[in-house]
């Protein structure tokens, strides 16, 4: 960590900040520049609460140098982790390119097995449906429930593909994690801190997507939620960020995928579904996702 | 809604259009123009799936005309509703500006009472303080709990300020609701929806934050999930956006406060600390929010 | 065009709509909703100034249907266009995918021959560099300018690679069609409009970078204006557009190529390298590209 | 600047980072931390090309200290700077707030006089009005030309109102300069830099328009082109910037006045028209410009 001093800082400034730097158990490292000077910050600053300094009188700012996150981070954990998934134990982050699909939502018995059987017979290794749904208005179909699972099981029988369906509340944790394979955490809920703590505790693999608008930092930082409570089975997922682009929901940052395998062991898959918005515009994402370095794929 | 179907569309995918729109309750209207053919739609269409519309053969896209949200909206409410907070019963909505002010976070008693002296001499209606708190990272202190939410009933007792603090999950709302006058969700739970419910049924007010990537529609639509559950007192509260600009941490739109005032009968105020997350740009956004219509502002 | 009326606009408010559309030459079509008035607008619309009709009392807004592009549509022209640069004639937007690359600016004899020669070697089409360069900082370098256009020039005589080089300004129109085979239009003047008519009236190949902000919309009507002028060869450059996200210099919408491919009938190219900024996630947004359907790569 | 290297980075990787530093007559310190080795640079490094550094191996990122603007640092100069213009000499950057008012584009004799009166009638000081238009659509008005110059210049006769007007490219600037008090160069013109450079050179006041995805410094290295080339007479206008908010045209960026207020000695003016894109919510914008610390409007 830098911090930078604004041009004009006495000498008297500046030690108050070598002293705090010092007392988070810091060294100090003192650079005068032209125009400014600036203390470099030695060691662990993670878990320092990095107020104290950023508000000192004639503090300009700070700058991190290490990333926030470690469990997550590739340069902890240097091998690639693999995740197995389903009754038949398909390895996400492994040499081949799994792909998920399915409904929006569980609607009914038939048309569940159905997609289950069609996915199948595409060559899927998982099934996705929601149980629980996540709806922008509270007019909308808010999903079957327990009765969505149950179904959602009975595919799986019939066909051994993963069922991966999304957890919208702490409550449900337990139902879903008793049904399904993969727990999904949706976008909107990526910085829903209570529930990254209860799928933490579960012993299934989780699918975490990333917020619209999340940083990557703040993505890895959710998964690192998830991590540190004892879960080491973190999927990611992008499927769009929120920008000014209007011809999609979202603009899918296909460059996304490649920075999380620079800095992360864990599997990253893409969801070209939610990342446009467009069904026309899905095999072409597709291709792309899985060119640009994706474990696998998500598709409504 | 209109239904806007692609150039070459024929007589039967149009029918198909309008037989689906008569499902759903509609009635409809064709219109052949120059080059496409729309099927404008009357009736109320917030309860409809669009999505067997939307994907149905050669149609380009759904135009809305109706916003998705009732009860939240200015059409359907036409005075402006004012909400009483805290033992002295300021009213936000009302003729003058509240001014909530406090901490970021409850770290000892010392610390909230001087504080709330301290904003109660300043003129401030209202103390907030976290003692639950939603952090990106897992390694930064989680606030202190119910030991936080007595010290800042304890400040209320001294100062009679409204007591201001977030609930982060479900299973904190009865615990937040009997020590705080009004409960705070924060923009990263502004669309978790069981809490928005769990918080509907609560009889206090809410001060809900607009999510840092949420459009207005989405907005009031998650206020729509508390009032639809039968908590009418609703705060909103811009809090910034995030976009591309760097010299701030989030961009504060305060022409949302225009616009949610000409939408909305519910009041609106202003977070500029989060919202620029520099202390001293702050001054100059209260100043601002105040000129362009803000019923309140919290401070940090 | 569809004109959307606000709630309780009253009949003469409505009539006053129709007569400007009438006005305008286009037939009107009124459709009374259970909540809004709503007057479909019948014809060609692209030439209509719609603020007096915008502005008119109690319309809440204007939904536009058709696209205000011609030229560039593929509703229109629907053969692919194929444009063939340097003196090998390759085509860009055929079978093959071709690759322009170079060094950023032209440095001097040595570097931009040397830089020729291994673009040659590796199977590239083209040659890219800056003779003028559009730089942020009146500090910077700002290129070598004729002299640069003469070495560019040596290059395509020694390898018979197509040279493509930046023009900044109408002043350099000539001199670049001069020396280059395909003249770039860079995104920050995507919307220099005196630019783009000047390139119009060159009959050499464009290669037309979208802007860093630009919808879809704004990048096709800028193609627009080229082609307007009398030059039909131009090639559209997806570089990246501006948002939230920091750990890349540009996010790479991908998608943009999938859908400009369905939009219009001319070429798309992408260059991973100002869409990214870092060199290490090109070869996989190199990849991705041509999998989203690219027909050429820039390559810095 | 610091330079960080990747962690792993050799004693002879950082040698050669150093020795490059060195090249550029900066002072290098070097800092060993418990991850990753910094090097701190000492010196102006405004003038250095980074590339060199950037991409030499085991160099994780380059973190620049010093803003890259001078002349338009308040840090530079310490007095703000008072603009006068007009015949009537009004100081924008003084005590009082000018409102620049108009309309879009002039169209005709007596619409321009009519509203040259209305103007002055409010107390309005300047006139706008656009006798060159860029426009997003070929197909669209494009000004009146020197016919419209002429025009608002008889406007200026009648009423003594400041004419602002905008200068598209290079070749209309002696025109717009014999015509106008102040040339305006558009938000999609901030990165012109030949434009830039030609109004550097007139001896008449330019206000420049913040580009829609332009950040503050982008913002103010435009304003440092035309103070480089000689006019010191340079007005920064906010006018909304291009975010995800779709019931704005612009997110009109309050917080950058407060900003721009603390960074340079350069008056800021306000455009709430194209900030919004609503008249509706011209009004409260005004207000909250003003109280955001703006030195003047410009309305349309």
């Amino acid at each position: 960590m830098i911090v930078v001093m604004k041009p004009g800082a006495t000498e008297g400034q500046i030690q108050h900040v070598v002293d705090l730097v010092r007392e988070y158990g810091l060294k100090d490292h003192i650079i005068h520049g032209t125009d400014r000077t600036v203390v470099a910050c030695i060691g662990d600053k993670r878990a320092v609460d990095k107020g104290a300094i950023e508000t000192a009188p004639m503090v300009e700012c700070l700058v991190p140098i290490l990333a926030p996150y470690k469990m997550a981070s590739a340069e902890v954990k240097k091998t690639r982790t693999e995740i197995q998934i389903g009754p038949d134990g398909f390895g996400i982050g492994g040499r081949k390119v799994g792909v998920i699909a399915g409904p929006c939502a569980v609607e009914s018995r038939d048309q569940i097995l159905q997609a289950a059987r069609a996915v199948k017979a595409a060559g899927g290794i998982g099934l996705r449906g929601g149980a629980y749904k996540p709806r922008t208005s509270p007019y909308s179909f808010q999903g079957l429930g327990l009765e969505g699972l149950k179904l959602l099981a009975e595919a799986r029988d019939q066909t051994s593909l993963a069922i991966v369906t999304e957890v919208v509340g702490v409550e449900q944790v337990d139902d879903v994690a008793e049904y399904a394979d993969v727990l999904q955490v949706g976008a909107r809920n990526m910085q829903n801190y209570p529930l990254l703590e209860a799928v933490g505790h579960v012993q299934k693999p989780i699918l975490l997507k990333r917020g619209m608008s999340a940083s990557l930092e703040e993505f890895m930082l959710a998964a690192e939620y998830i991590l540190n409570a004892g879960n080491e089975h973190v999927i990611l997922c992008e499927r769009g960020i929120r920008t000014f682009e209007k011809y999609v929901r979202n603009t899918l940052a296909l460059a996304a995928v490649a920075e999380l395998n620079n800095k992360t062991h864990l599997p990253v898959i893409v969801d070209p579904s939610h990342g446009t918005g467009h069904a026309h515009l899905v095999p072409a994402m597709c291709r792309a996702a899985v060119a640009a370095g994706a474990d696998g794929l998500l598709i409504e």
